[in-house]
This record gives C-alpha cells, sequence and structure tokens, in this order.
C-alpha cells in the first residue's frame, strides 16, 4: 500500500511534457524562457575554476548566508543572524518539506488554503498529520472567520503563501492584523509563509511575514533565488527561522540532504553583490501589461494580478468544458499550454479558470496571444 | 519535544569545524582536496553561458537519465529504463532520504549494521519506525546469523553500504548467497543499497547489487557522481528501483526537492561522454599505498582498506583516551583531524579506532603524515 495514495504525476509535468509533444508554446509550468543575467553567468563561469567543488557546511555557504541576512535587512529592515536563524536548501520546495517533517507530528493538523500551490500537502499526510483546507474567499482573499473556525489545539501550523500561487494575490495589513489575533488566540500555532514570489508584486506593496514583530518567533520564511534571479532549474532556496524552530529543521536538513550545490551557492554570493531585487517588481509588472494588453481583444476575461508571474483568466465566453479538457484542448487545437485551476483545489473541483505564466520574452507573448485571440 | 531529540550537530561538521579553526590539515570529512578534472570544469564554464538554467524534469535532465543508463550498463551489464527506474537526487544523502520516506511505514523495522554511515537511522525514525542495529563481526563482515534472527515480519528493509564506510569493507560472493537466502525467507523484505564508493575498490572487484538476478525486482540502489567525480559540493547522486518502488519514491521526490539542479546534471551527462570510471580504482588505491607507506613508521596501526578513500587505525600503542578525546587532541595538539569510529556505532561506544581521509593531494597526505609519524 503506498504511503501517498492519491499522488499522481504532477500538472506540471504532464502540461510542461504534453507542451513539447505537441509543440506548443508553454506558458504552464512556471519558469522564464529568456537569458539569465549576463553577470550572474559569467560568475558560474568564473567560478567553474575555483575551490568551490567540495561540501558547503550543512546549512550554507557562509558568504551566502551573510548576503541572505543582508538581503532581508535591506529589503524589510529585519536583523537575523546567519548561524542560528537560516539555511540555504535545494529550493524552496525542499524548505517547505523539511520545515513541516521537523515540527508536524502524527495527529496534528495543518492549515492549508484552498486554493494552493500542490507541495504542502503530501508532506503533510507523510508525517501522519492532517491537512485542513480552508477555501479562500471568492476575491482569493483569506477567510479568516473559516480559518478560526478551523482552528483548534491540535491546529499545529497555517501555512500561507504571499503572493499567492495562482492567483497573484496578496496579503494586506487587515490580513496580517487577523493573523495575529488568531494566533493569540492559539499560543502553539506557527505560521509557515511561502514567500517565493516576495520581490514580484506591482500595483501593493508585498508585506513580508519579516516585518511582523508578532510573527518573529513563531514564523518560518521560505524563499527562493529560482524566482527572484530566473534560475528556477538552480534550486537554491533559503528559510528563515526563529533558532529554536530552525534547530529542529536543521536535524531533519542534516539527513535529507547534507547541504546544497556549492558552484551555486558561490554564484548567488557574489551576484548579490551587484544585483537589484528592486527591479524585479517593475520587470514583470511591464510583462503582465504587456500580456493583459495583448489579451485584451481576445475572448478570455482577465482577473486580477496583484503578484507572482502568473495570469489567472476565465474561458466561459469560449467553452463549456471543464478546465482540465479546456487546457488539453488548448494546447491540441490551438498550440499554447496553461494550468488548469482546479488543479490548486483539494477537491479538484472545475473552475472554469486557467493559469497563464507570463515570465516569457515578449516575442513568445506575442505569439502565444495571437493564438489566444484567434479563438 | 523533537522529532529527533537524540540527533546533534554531526561530527563531520564537528570536526571539519574544529580543524579549521585549529588551522589542522583535515582528513577527518570525505572530501577530496585536490582540483576538479579541467575537462569537467570547462564543460560547467562552457554551460554556464547556454540554455540549462531552468526546471529539469521531475526525475532527472533526461540526457543524464540516459548516461545513467548507459554507465550501469558498460558496468555491471544491467539493463535499466531510464524514464521509470532512475531518479537524479540531490546526493546520495537526499536518494536514502526519500527511498526510506516513501517505502518505510508506521512500525516497520528497518536493519541497519553496526557500524554504519549516520544517515540511515533518522529517516527511519522519522517515519515512526525502528532501526534494528545488528553489529557486524570483528573483522566488519556482516553476521548473516545475527542479521537473520534480527529479522521478523516486520522487517521492511535492509540497508547495505558496499564499499563500506567508515571500514572500507566489500561483501563478497557468499555475502550475496547469505542475502539471497535471508530475502528467500522474507518475501517481503526489500533492500536499500548504497553504492556510493562503487567505483573505489582495489585487490577485491566490488560486487554490485547491480549484477544480483535475485536483487533485481526488490533492491534500491544509491550512488553518487560526488564520490565517483571529485565534487561532493555539486550534490548529484542517483537512485535505481524496479518500477514498482521508483514509483513510490518518486511521488515523495516530487514534494521534497520537485527536480535537482539543472547545470550540474548537464555537465555530468556531457562528462560522462569523455571520463572513464574505471580509473578510478588505481587513482585511490595509489593515494592508500602511499598514504600506509608514509604512515609506516608511525605508532599507528593501520587496518585493511579494501574500498572507499577511509583509512581506519588504532592508536593504542600512542594513548589510552577514548576516540572522541584522542581525535580532539588530534587537532589541538598534532594539527590533523580525522573521525572517531565510535560515531559510527549506535551506542557511540569507544572504539579506540580513527578514520583518516586520504582523498587529498600527495603534500597534504605528506604534511599530514609527518606530524602523525612525530606523535
Ligand atoms: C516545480 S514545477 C512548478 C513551478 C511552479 O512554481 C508553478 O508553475 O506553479
Ligand atoms: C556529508 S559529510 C560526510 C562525508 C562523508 O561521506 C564522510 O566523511 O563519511
Amino acid at each position: 500500500m503506498s504511503k501517498l495514495p492519491n499522488v499522481s504525476t504532477s500538472i506540471f509535468t504532464v502540461m510542461s511534457k504534453m507542451a513539447s509533444e505537441y509543440n506548443a508554446i508553454n506558458l504552464s509550468q512556471g519558469f522564464p524562457n529568456f537569458p539569465v543575467d549576463e553577470r550572474l553567468t559569467d560568475i558560474v563561469a568564473k567560478l567553474a575554476k575555483e575551490n568551490v567543488h567540495q561540501y558547503t557546511p550543512m546549512a550554507g555557504f557562509p558568504p551566502l548566508m551573510n548576503q541572505i541576512a543582508k538581503l532581508v535587512k535591506s529589503s524589510y529592515n529585519r536583523t537575523i543572524i546567519p548561524e542560528t536563524e537560516i539555511l540555504v536548501t535545494a529550493g524552496a520546495t525542499q524548505g517547505i518539506f523539511t520545515t513541516i517533517l521537523a515540527l508536524v507530528k502524527t495527529g496534528d493538523e495543518v492549515i492549508i488554503l484552498d486554493p494552493s500551490y500542490d507541495s504542502y500537502e503530501s508532506p503533510v499526510l507523510l508525517c501522519n498529520a492532517k491537512p485542513v483546507r480552508v477555501a479562500l474567499n471568492d476575491d482569493y482573499t483569506p477567510n479568516w472567520e473559516t480559518i478560526e473556525k478551523a482552528c483548534s489545539s491540535k491546529t499545529k501550523l497555517i501555512i500561507i503563501n504571499n503572493p499567492h500561487n495562482p492567483t497573484g494575490k496578496i496579503l494586506t495589513e487587515d490580513d496580517f492584523l487577523q493573523l495575529e489575533k488568531l494566533l493569540s488566540k492559539y499560543p502553539d500555532l506557527l505560521v509557515l509563509s511561502d514567500e517565493v514570489y516576495e520581490y514580484i508584486t506591482f500595483e501593493e506593496k508585498h508585506i513580508s511575514a519579516h516585518t511582523k514583530e508578532f510573527l518573529l518567533n513563531r514564523c518560518i520564511m521560505v524563499s527562493s533565488f529560482g524566482k527572484s534571479f530566473h534560475i528556477t532549474g538552480w534550486k537554491i532556496g533559503y528559510t528563515v527561522a526563529p533558532e529554536y524552530l530552525m534547530k529542529e529543521i536543521k536535524k531533519v536538513h542534516q539527513f535529507l540532504v547534507f547541504s546544497v550545490n556549492s558552484i551555486s551557492q558561490a554564484a548567488i554570493s557574489e551576484y548579490l553583490d551587484i544585483v537589484d531585487v528592486n527591479l524585479l517588481g517593475k520587470f514583470y509588472q511591464e510583462k503582465r501589461d504587456y500580456f493583459q494588453e495583448l489579451l485584451q481583444n481576445s475572448r478570455f476575461e482577465l482577473k486580477p494580478c496583484e503578484g507572482t508571474y502568473f495570469q489567472v483568466a476565465s474561458y466561459t465566453n469560449i467553452s463549456n468544458d471543464d478546465d482540465v479538457s479546456f487546457c488539453k484542448k488548448l494546447i491540441i487545437d490551438h498550440g499554447v499550454a496553461a494550468i488548469p485551476i482546479s488543479t490548486f483545489y483539494s477537491d479538484h473541483k472545475d473552475q472554469k479558470l486557467i493559469r497563464f505564466c507570463f515570465a516569457k520574452d515578449n516575442l513568445t507573448l506575442e505569439l502565444a496571444a495571437k493564438k489566444l485571440c484567434d479563438i
């Protein structure tokens, strides 16, 4: 009997594979298709010839850990101690998995919002714990009343994703006030804040868990250089947590992976000296605006997008298909791959909505839009 | 309460840190200190400028998976199917962890030999399963009688490590006969074969699990390019398993890390076209012989070393200290770092034995040996 009986091949794998089989433009899986900053690839080429090929220390390459502390300081004015509060991980996914494995015990409950990214439930199940899914409101804001109703003394962790994949929603000051109230009622409740798109927000400023005093001692923050530097393949992320939690997370990390790719860590560490993460929001805002403009004359109806590099669209003017079938037809008949939003719901119920990734060069966006406008 | 209450900072971290604090020659943690093959670093420098920076498919970069199948074919004449039987992992450690998490359930028992490498127990404990430690014989061969006595219908997995870290022992044809007998009595028992030093054996040929018909359908084989190509920092390994087991392992992998560093995978894939892994045994045999020769006039007594890049030594002619204290003094008073063998035992009982890593350039071995001969 399988320990994860309900897990099948991830929709991202299925759609990317189908896209390449049908030679479709791939706006499904979230990864950029434009070249990486030459300054970063120059660093890699240079470092290849240096002494960066053996194990880094377990928790991370020390210069990179210092750079992460500087980044968090300059972005959010939060002081974190590299040695005790930072862990460099093989992507944010490994940070999330390791955190859950370290902190969630048999019988615990974990609040996961619905819809949400697909990598939260399985680690909870592997801990013999219970994922408790709580629906977001229709506008994808958290419903703090239903969240509170779902909480009990068994609730160990609530997972938030801000900015939110797939909906592009970001949390507001009021959301954090509500979260603070909730946490004051459940003194043992911890927060896992998945902020991999932290630098990709648009009109509204991203509010990081880093900036909230009430979270500092009870929040695990996960981020990803893959998203921030257009290098999703490198699989380098980091986790920030207060020392008493980080100690437990490191115990699992030590046996789960021990350490993380050394050249990539060294390269990102040097790159952080010259890159300005604050340009990222503007860069992707232009892409979003361009993609939205290109689709203006299509029959798709575009939803608001406050952050991430994903655009949600309704196709009810075009078809009555369920969103999975529609995505398959979109590939086969129209040459564009997207992700059905039902994927992100625990019950996989048809939402008549699909998600496009606009982290693509302008030519790709234009070609895709042309096909989408022809439908 | 911690889920891993008995886990403390790994001895490899402690000793490497102490070595650098005291400016000692580091023969503790197992990693090479000589330059990586220029042909491999040339490939990295070239690839940095190519399109290898986004997610590879979940189970691995397809060209690398094909190369792994070719490598296993040429090394062991075993045909494996890349798509269904191979997983590329963030180092062998992640392969081991993921395998255990996928296959071991609450209440299962897992046979772990004693002594053994330190990353087998924790994943078993995280599964709410029971590690059952079985002592090796005094000459570090497995004692198949006691192993069989330790087996029951609850035993899910037996973990073998061949060549064996830290003792350098390799399994014989007779060991495999005994294993076959055991497996015939327990039809549900699986084998996890950690063969990260598969290409580092000396007078005796390594016998891989790949070559044993009776294992093909019930063995998970874990290996590491870090050990074979002197790139421990890259954290690229692979796992081979029959499809019905690999399916379960992939389900966990997908949420544990999703995919593995793309540039490193692409580089190793190209390198496999030009490198000859069969030269590795000779390369390290020369190092072992040289190191043993250099220590001939020391008061250390060297144990046999059939494989791996580790040399076990007794120091009872020098000191009555327990092996942990002796290693600390060796760093502080004599400027050489080693690993106490007690570390590898479940009860951490003093063995009066230490382990040197001889994966070092000759100058380092000479400098270390000089210090060791002066004691
Ligand atoms: C790890 S594959 C999925 C990539 C991603 O973040 C997304 O498409 O949502
Ligand atoms: C991952 S640190 C330990 C390296 C190693 O394999 C050893 O020294 O035994």
